[in-house]
């Protein structure tokens, strides 16, 4: 069988099961959820095994010590995959929820029904525990999955699919509701783009490169999740506790991470008594500052901040710093350089907070709390399959409800159209 | 400058103005919509005088009698723009609704917001009241738009942008919120599909051709609207006046319409009784019928449905006739043949009208109801932008809220993540 062939088989088992699972009742799909969660724990001996090849085949070839952590399946990982399996059962099931109902004149009544979206291609890079993550968002939401992980990930993923798919199968979920391509040839990525007949989304997770080779290639709709350039803006009446707290804890609690902040935005009225405060706690984490010229004036020594780091996705202990004369000129900075991802305000102002929260059009924007909360966990989704940047469909952490679609339902006692 | 510049110039544009326009508030974009009624119907001449070389144009080139009617800027034509973007000014502003709010144990409060998409590229053929409709919905929903009408009336939807801009002006909406591409070359449309920096959504308007060109094309996201093959399906325990009645209303209220139904489903304890009903008032109307063997049992001297008619969009007087033995057969056709449009039942079976609204999933499921209300108006949406035959971002009728996504807000007092 051709690349070509394989994969249109997939994406056909894939469609007839979408139907089939759409039809699920929620107790069956938790039954499954159940059972994986189980299984895999039961299994951990064999999906180390398998992991092992592709560890051994890692460190061939040279991978980096970082890279190799994110491709290991330890006990605790096998665990973390077990349990979220486990809290997606738990979460209320968001198909057939009525989002909203409501009678016309003419005594139709229509409301709003949330569906499946169907089939759903998740194309990701080395870690494998995203191959169980992403299967059980997909069966709570009814829809049908085709996995397609890194190639460093082979073998760990074809033995996570098998433990899934046998959970499926022994609890009545259809077993092509969670298919792996079982191959590591780049050309199926771009035949299962191709194929927007039998697959309703795409949702890669991974780099920038991954992300952007998908859109280039892809008929079928793409959610995307580009970087994180995230901005904390300390206003002119906040208290210097609270600015400290959520300034150091959006850059150095997890800096590694896409809601991590990137650049810090100063009100010139209060820049002389926040920075030098901030600066110290920055220096004693070991976080290195790039400041515009008016935060080098009050901060000795601080690196010159190129047009480059107001762009730039840091991931890294290393911030912009900027001193602005009002809100305009930080709004305008945001807009200007900003990914649309996550920014947040101190301030004590209420006109301020409200004025914030209404005109930054980014995913997640926040009063008075730490970047860092922009995730589909903290903020109360249960579960994320991802985190999109662009506005279509999405905007921000996607939980299960943004694996749904929503159709209309009519009831009528016979009215037709005159 | 060449086309590329020209479209990459008013897409920059576009983009300015559209953060600009995403913070108006609902009083003064309502004023700019009286205002663009207002001076539509003021300058009634001037567009008609411009109307007339299209027309001139068009008829040189041996346009079609139907197709000039769709291109003719009538005083009824003009008034009903008029009338529109009254109406769109009453609406309620989308912009700024809260959709939900939660508290976490952590004492952040979560909500949803609706912003605006951003820009909206409109791609649509021959009639040029698109231009003012389309326009009035994307200021309205806080978008800047850029549109592209078909060569055609290329004259026509100049002189409507002139006036619509004008109004814009005038009330202090940015005059780049409303663009009109001023160019007929095809390489204008190709050029507006690349710029996924600047333009966050297209919405193609028209023909499959026009559908499939965009998609082929676009590396911006399209919502695309194939086409209408809907169903109506007679069950066994069908009142016989309701059922004529809908089956009637559904075909031959206005046969030319995506909300039209192609095909009928009877279930075959009913259909001795039902079908020779319905024939009598087709026959008077002059739908043709194309049915399986089994209606062709009972209605004699009916044609064979073949294959491709059961997958047909006939958008006339024909209509495809299959008796099913139950409701099992009535879904598996409508998920083999359908479009995922509109479909309908008609029942008095409790049990079988919850099955059909929660199997059946189309973008409008009906109970005992005319396909043909499945329309943003009639389902109270107060507009439509366009029905949406794929899942991604809106299923069905599209009205103002379905031009906006949802951002993420945060109420926080200093919460930091541990």
């Amino acid at each position: 069988m051709s690349t070509a062939e394989l994969i249109l088989s997939i994406a056909s088992k894939a469609k007839a099961a979408s139907s089939k699972v759409a039809k699920l009742d929620g107790a069956i799909k938790n039954k499954a959820l159940l059972r994986m969660a189980g299984e895999i724990e039961k299994k951990s001996g064999l999906l180390k095994k398998e992991n092992g090849k592709d560890i051994r085949a890692a460190e061939k070839k040279g991978m980096k010590k970082a890279m190799l952590d994110r491709l290991t399946l330890s006990d605790k990982v096998i665990k973390a995959m077990a349990h979220g399996l486990r809290e997606v059962a738990s979460l209320p099931d968001p198909v057939g929820e009525v989002t909203g109902m409501w009678k016309r004149p003419n005594g139709l009544v229509v409301g709003r029904m949330r569906i499946p979206i169907g089939v759903i291609g998740i194309i990701y890079e080395s870690r494998p525990n995203v191959t169980a993550d992403a299967a059980g968002l997909c069966l709570k939401s009814g829809n049908a999955v085709i996995l397609r992980g890194g190639s460093e990930a082979i073998n760990s993923n074809m033995a996570i699919a098998d433990v899934l798919s046998s959970a499926c199968r022994s609890t009545g979920v259809p077993q092509d509701a969670i298919q792996v391509v079982p191959t590591v040839e780049r050309e199926a990525v771009v035949e299962m783009l191709r194929l927007e007949e039998y697959i309703d989304l795409i949702i890669p997770r991974g780099g920038e490169g991954l992300i952007r080779f998908v859109v280039e290639n892809s008929k079928i709709p793409v959610i995307k999740h580009y970087k994180g350039v995230c901005h904390v803006f300390v206003d002119e009446s906040s208290g210097m506790d609270m600015a400290v707290n959520i300034a150091y804890n959006a850059k150095v609690q997890r800096p590694g991470v896409c809601n991590a902040m990137e650049t810090l935005l100063v009100h010139r009225d209060i820049a002389k008594k926040f920075l030098p405060l901030i600066h110290k706690k920055y220096i004693e984490a070991g976080v290195e500052l790039r400041g515009c010229p008016e935060t080098r004036k009050i901060l000795k020594g601080v690196k010159e901040a190129k047009e480059e780091d107001w762009f730039a996705e840091f991931l890294d202990l290393i911030l912009a710093v900027r001193v602005v004369k009002d809100m305009d000129e930080a709004i305008k900075h945001i807009e200007r350089y900003g990914s649309l991802h996550t920014e947040s305000i101190v301030t004590r102002d209420y006109a301020n907070a409200k004025r914030f929260l209404t005109e930054v059009n980014s995913s997640t924007v926040l009063v008075n709390a730490s970047t860092r909360f922009s995730d589909g966990f903290e903020l109360g989704l249960g579960a994320e399959i991802g985190i999109s940047t662009t506005k279509i469909h999405a905007f921000g952490p996607m939980g299960l409800k943004e694996l749904t679609t929503q159709k209309f339902i009519v009831y009528g006692d016979g009215q037709v159209r005159g």
